[in-house]
């Protein structure tokens, strides 16, 4: 599967006192991208595991305004760890303009314990078939994205 | 002035299926951080300078539930660049414990021109006097934030 | 034009501790709906011109969980009075069942004296233009909606 | 108890593009305010049991604007019915001004038969403790809200 390309519909309730989406709302469109990346991985399996968002990070790189169009969220898994993964998003105007790239840390946890546990293997195998390929898409879309330094 | 403490409401609204406070209400509560941050710098002077957010990473450290007190958030100017400031902030539970540390990349823009614009000499100072102290509590802050190179 | 028929997503943000929409976010739907009405009849026109929301009710039929298929908003105008004017709606859930049904008062107001102002005549045909036809959809649907009584 | 006067937070996101709070955030702040009531009721009882929302309404009197100050909301329980209870609310600006009044239509369900149940005594009690007196207050209140025909 890797890339997820979803159309995703902004509210008048995003604006804010600017006229623009609010820098929040974003959040709420990452979150609701994730969401359905699990959703279409199979929810049964990634979505029953007990996970935590452990860390964020987005650029905002061009202002959104109203519209009717939908956005178009673009979300992979980038990396998958012994207990944690990855994903990245891009989120793109309606007119395909990039207007901010993100990555999100999920943890996933022991509910007896509150400790991380190891992701089996039935959900690692889910996670990385979200993986983006290495190709030439991949590598740009890579360079777009804050480097690995940073995470 | 250094660190702005401030207490902040939760609503039942922040919450999630899970019961705790959504990843998303986090990046509103920055929000209101900066907002009255800005309101305390002296509201003419900060907010009538057109700027955007940039910029926004935030490590969970730990879930909030409900609860009928304030969380607290500390919120402080780490730094000020040429045409950028960035803003850093700890959320607190009302018990004291860290649920939180984010920082927030704001740059000035110049609505004739929308490119990033110089930081004038009195809100350089606004937010100058919004640095936090590099003394003992400074340092310890520091060392629970993310390092200087994920920036 | 009538009736407006409109599929709107459900966001996993809208579900609350119970997993089913929160009662506020249902609100978010009507003005997402009243907005996209409005965009419809010719923003320029209708959305130019100061107003603001002077009375809401709804009726919650039956919940609504979460779900990757959109919901439908049916939006109409009621009726058009001197300043004022009183959009209606049906939620309904993906699956056509009906959720909720609602009302809302818009009133006209003069920016300069901050009292209502008559609805002028290009707004007036405008509004008619989407009020449902007295039919036999039309007399259904006003039995499913609370009567007049209630306004 | 009687009447509950609380002091509730406005956030900057409450505002929407005109620079008002936003209609919907107002239902931000009745949920609140029951949510509040019902915590202050004993939340072990009365929460603990299934109940929704079954209707809403409201009056928009006065815009609210941002502000630092919180906004005070006044919450009572104006009458308990066989399965159904009814929360009253006045929410009034910082400087005590009246911004709006509402209403809102509780109902316990049995979550066996998804049915509407009958209020237990003691729940009963402890909503009855809150409803607002018969005195001159109370009275010039029921004034200010929507008569009883308009339920």
């Amino acid at each position: 599967m890797a890339i997820m390309r979803m159309p995703l519909e902004r509210r008048f309730s995003d604006l804010d006192l600017m006229g623009h989406v609010n820098n929040v709302a974003y959040h709420d469109y990452l979150q609701e991208a994730r969401f359905r990346l699990l959703a279409e991985l199979g929810r049964e399996t990634v979505e029953a595991l007990p996970q935590v968002v452990a860390r964020q990070e987005i650029d905002y790189v061009r202002p959104i305004g109203i519209g009717l169009e939908p956005l178009i969220v673009e979300t992979w898994v980038e990396s998958v760890g012994r207990s944690s993964y990855v994903v990245a998003y891009l989120i793109l105007d309606s007119d395909g303009s990039l207007a901010a790239k993100a990555r999100t840390v999920m943890v996933l946890f022991d509910e007896a314990t509150t400790r991380s546990r190891l992701i089996p293997d039935d959900v690692r195998s889910w996670l990385e078939s979200a993986m983006a390929e290495e190709g030439t898409d991949g590598d740009s879309r890579n360079d777009r994205l804050p480097g690995e330094a940073e995470l």
